[in-house]
């Protein structure tokens, strides 16, 4: 199967002709990574600039001008640039690329090929860059027979029938995760099942370390998704429990076994006691205990284990108005705070729930001030139009890294936190699951491959504008032509906003059909086993979280959980998720619930049609191809998202008897 | 894997202690049914009453008590007891089965056992007994892999993994299929995929044989279900259009082929053009064109073609209120009146939908004056509770029967119409979905056993009343003790009224999950595309299908089509079938609609309850483990009808805001 380069493109960029230094790359060192570099550059130069350009291992006469790489691994460097950043300077005639090791150099020169592939202005390239987070995360979910959980552009590149594949495209796309500045690569699923329980048995080490030797050139390590029962299925133990001797010698072997086998392994992600999966629960052991057996087992290896925060009760019965979902991952960690090794970390989703289109921030990130913490994103489309509707979700990140937890009286950005500011952690970040798949485009749809670009970059620089990045990857991947940029950046920037107007109202979430989770369905979760229910009829329609309610609101900071206690100060876009709201109220808008809820439906479904027309509107301006199978996924997108409106407002008219104000079509 | 034998249980009777002639058979004929009645007697009389009976192929003395099995071929018996028939009668001393066939002695000794089982009088087993409809059958919806489409009793023992099974196993339902009167079994699913395909080729021809051998002893015609797509995808042919030539001739070889390679094949069931399967409609030619090829191709030899009228748009959009499913069998078909070979059926479900617990009778069935028509039931629970809840079904098969469809002023009943005595027809009769697999017991639930024992009554004598089938079945299943018998009816007779009292409200249907159809979700199938929608809102609730709405009322004749159009006539069990009602319409029993929904919600719980008090009450009166598993089955049954009241009951409350005039607990 061929496959495209996204934003690595390289369209022909005329601007840099006389500039002398891209025809000269020298470089001082003979690290995998600086040879990387060297390649890239090549690589960039040729395509844009048709220039071959030639590279030196020594220095070259200063009167040459060339593309300086220099490692440096010095204190003063490491003072600028840390462990992984770079310093890109112009001198008038060359360029250098410092850094303290040779992954810094790799950064700096793919940010050099962007910077030239946007056609900006040498001086324009110029400063130190080091990446906010330790951890930049990409979490697959891949199964070992080439499937893809959730995943919404074809097969797994990486697993097939039980085989692990190793191929070119390994290589384009660990290229693509290092260019926007990925340090840590997940490969298979977190709910491990079936063969890929064996990932970590002696037959899939050759191709396993394969994969880690191309991730090392790219400055990434690899990490796996463990199974908490492995001693029983893979070990033949009858038990897996972390406090069992022979459980934690078995572990010790293990990680002593793989570690050895597999070069550049970052550690293990593990995913207990959530929604059937084993864990220490079944030995009454809690997940400090599960994790800390691990840990202890992969820490002379330099080993992380990334522990996941997604625990709730999934057989709740609707019946039940106490027990809260919101709540339950706050409830089960924060008795553990401070009781993790220090090479566990706990990666947690953004929302309370579960990658809804729009949530509260989880009380948890922030709260726990003795603990690693890795924020969890969503980059494939699982709640937000599985990649056949345009939802461009740096947006959303954008809102959720600058939300204040108060957990201090400044430096508590969630940013701030999972950065290590906050608290000093090492270990600790953020992740995402990726929504890659083996289509030629990567992404399935074109469009959401400013996801994976802007989860990268934000990832990397957590103060990234979503428009910036919208603006970088437009002119990468499709043109740096004005009219194309303008309008797919209103394309990007309109499509989260729209599909939280025609989809579930208010914080509300999981109005779609059960298990595949696509498509309106109001009732869908409602009467389900969950925990997700709105609880809408004939008056009202929301969960009290308040004091008053379930107390979810309580498990943030002041002045927080003021604000999301009461239904006067609640941020509207949150207001059904903390309260229960009739139909009647007055909104701060001057509309009440109801009219809100048509209102939005209707402008959501002209939000699409806008979009559309801004695409048609660079007909011939971008390559045909591309145009082409874009406007064809809007289409269906604008049918689909017809349905969702009409599917939610007749729902809500039938519940309710009251007329639409403007009288607009709702089917009876 | 080891088997029970449902009624054909055998249990000892002491009655017939001193009764001489069941010590002595004789039989005239060297037929293959007679050799089977035979072995039937031998093996009744030895479970039941320890007697080793010897058979003569002879007369036996006038003198000696015997058995007497007299095959008569002549006119008068034929005149009395037609093909299929038999008459029994007592001398004093000697009982005499006599026939006109073979067939008909082997249902006479199935009919002398049951009596036998149930202590009858000697006196009481004397008569003539012949079947009212011509066709009786039995279609499973087995799949090739062994799957059973829609069962709930285990896998097939028809086929495993693309192998066709014939064993002991094949031999015992053939036993117990003729033991109720079942002359024709269709083994595989109407919808033919996979390797279900090439059943009709060289390579099962042989199984086919054999099974087709042992069912002809047991007086089955084996049955198949074909893909009409097979000339392409068997054949080779570019076309499956009937009326191509080559595909004529393609189908002329084919059926030449199978009928000579498999004895007592009786013909073929297709699903044409209906839910994605392919038939007539992709070459613009009518289900007659279809149908009529496929007929001439097996007239020849005998072959029977039937054809199902479950023809309807499946990609309805649920903003359409012009379109109604309930229309188009009758739409459909009408206009084909006469158009059929006369070796072609129709089969026709017995309700416009689909298998719902309360629908009205189909208005095709009837109405085709110049076709052949054969009725379709469903015996496996697909909507009546899957085998978890029981739900028996005869008192609504019962009804059907007994509708006077008016298509003329007297034998005109849905009984005397699929018998042919209302247009004469021979092809006709009664169809119905097994509900058999391969768990030990047949049925999945025990009590299953009485829809499959009660189909086949049934479908040899259309008069028999659902108590009477009850009694006969509990008789020979569990115990003659009067307490067993009263207790089991009662449980038997209250559990379909039960089941509709706590599902879906006065003729709605449909408020289940989609796809697996278990478990109430009222709004399951309300935005989808299956044509299936109450459209409930906050004041009303159902379909007008008046001569106002989609008109369907008046497909019916008169009176019924009056009665049903308005309102005020229209029998209060299928009122939201017909009509579109307020919550606050005050029913003809004094309550307002929203309170009979609540109310029936209630009591059908409550009647669960009463069922399981009763079966508590005969702890003890029957063997152990029969009476503990299906105990387990009825507290699984409450718990889950407890669950569809309060699913129904607050989704109407949520909806409505109407309180529960006698303020019951309706979760809000």
């Amino acid at each position: 199967m061929e496959w495209e380069q996204c934003w690595l493109r390289y369209r022909a960029v005329d601007k840099y002709k006389d500039f002398e230094a891209f025809r000269t790359i020298s470089y001082n060192a003979g690290d995998v990574c600086v040879a990387s570099a060297v390649g890239e550059l090549k690589k960039g130069f040729a395509a844009m600039l048709s220039v071959n350009a030639r590279a030196y291992k020594q220095a070259v006469s200063p009167k040459r001008a060339c593309i300086r790489l220099e490692v440096k691994s010095d204190e003063a460097c490491f003072e600028s640039c840390g462990q992984e950043g770079y310093n890109v300077s112009f001198d008038g005639k060359s360029i250098a690329v410092c850094a303290f090791a040779g992954v810094g150099i790799l950064y700096g020169c793919f940010a050099l090929l962007r910077n030239i592939s946007m056609g900006k202005a040498i001086e324009q390239i110029c400063g130190v860059s080091r990446p906010d987070n330790p951890l930049r995360m990409l979490d697959h979910w891949d199964n070992a027979d080439g499937s893809i959980e959730r995943g919404y552009a074809g097969d797994s590149f990486f697993f097939k029938d039980a085989r692990v594949l190793v191929d070119e495209r390994t290589k384009d796309y660990a290229r693509l995760a290092c260019s926007v500045g990925i340090n840590s690569v997940v490969i298979n699923n977190v709910n491990v099942a079936d063969e890929a329980i064996f990932l970590i048995t002696r037959r899939y080490y050759r191709p396993l370390a394969k994969i880690a030797r191309i991730f090392r050139a790219y400055g990434i390590k690899l990490f796996l998704s463990l199974d908490f029962a492995a001693p029983i299925d893979i070990g033949g133990l009858e038990t897996a429990d972390p406090l069992d001797e022979a459980v934690r010698r078995w572990w010790g072997k293990k990680m002593s076994d793989i570690f050895s086998a597999i070069p550049n392994l970052g550690g293990f992600i593990i995913k207990a006691d959530s929604e059937g999966r084993p864990g220490p629960f079944t030995y009454n052991r809690t997940h400090a205990d599960g994790a800390n057996m691990l840990a202890r087992a992969a820490k002379p290896y330099g080993g992380s284990i990334i522990w996941r925060c997604f625990v709730y009760n999934c057989q709740q019965d609707w019946r039940d108005k106490k027990t809260d979902r919101a709540r339950s991952g706050y409830d089960a960690f924060m008795p553990l705070d401070g009781c993790f090794e220090e090479n566990v970390a706990l990666q947690i989703k953004n929302g309370p729930m579960d990658f809804q289109v729009r949530e509260p921030v989880s009380p948890l990130l922030g709260a726990m001030a003795k603990t690693n913490q890795i924020l969890e994103l969503q980059i494939t489309q699982e709640y937000t139009g599985q990649q056949k509707h345009v939802c461009y979700l740096p947006p959303m990140w954008r809102e959720i890294l600058d939300f204040r937890t108060y957990c201090r009286e400044s430096g508590d950005r969630i940013a701030d936190v999972i950065s290590g500011k906050t608290y000093g952690n090492r270990i600790c970040g953020i992740a995402a699951v990726a929504n890659t798949g083996n289509r030629p485009n990567w992404t399935g749809s074109d469009l959401a491959g400013a996801n994976l670009y802007g989860y990268g970059r934000l990832s990397w620089d957590t103060e990234l504008s979503a428009a910036e990045i919208a603006e970088e990857w437009i002119m990468q991947t499709y043109s740096r032509d004005a009219s194309v940029v303008e309008k797919t950046l209103r394309i990007l920037m309109t499509s989260w906003p729209a599909y939280e107007k025609y989809t579930s109202p208010l914080g509300t979430g999981w109005m779609v059909n059960p298990d595949h989770h696509y498509g309106p369905n109001v009732d869908g979760y409602e009467y389900d086993r969950w925990g997700t229910y709105h609880r809408a009829d004939f008056e009202a329609i929301g969960v009290d979280r308040s004091d008053k309610g379930t107390g979810y609101a309580m498990q943030y900071f002041e002045p927080n959980a003021g604000r999301y206690n009461s239904v006067d100060t609640c941020p509207q876009e949150l207001l059904l998720f903390f309260h229960r709201v009739r139909y009647d109220y007055m909104l701060k808008t001057g509309k009440t619930l109801i009219q809100h809820i048509y209102d939005t439906h209707f402008e959501g479904v002209e939000d699409v049609r806008t979009m559309i027309a801004a695409w048609e509107s660079i007909r011939g301006a971008i390559d045909g191809d591309l145009y082409e199978r874009t406007l064809e996924l809007l289409y269906g997108q604008l049918e689909h998202a017809m349905l969702w409106r009409d599917v939610v407002n007749t729902y809500f008219y039938r519940k309710t008897g009251i007329e639409d104000q403007l009288r607009r079509q709702i089917c009876t």
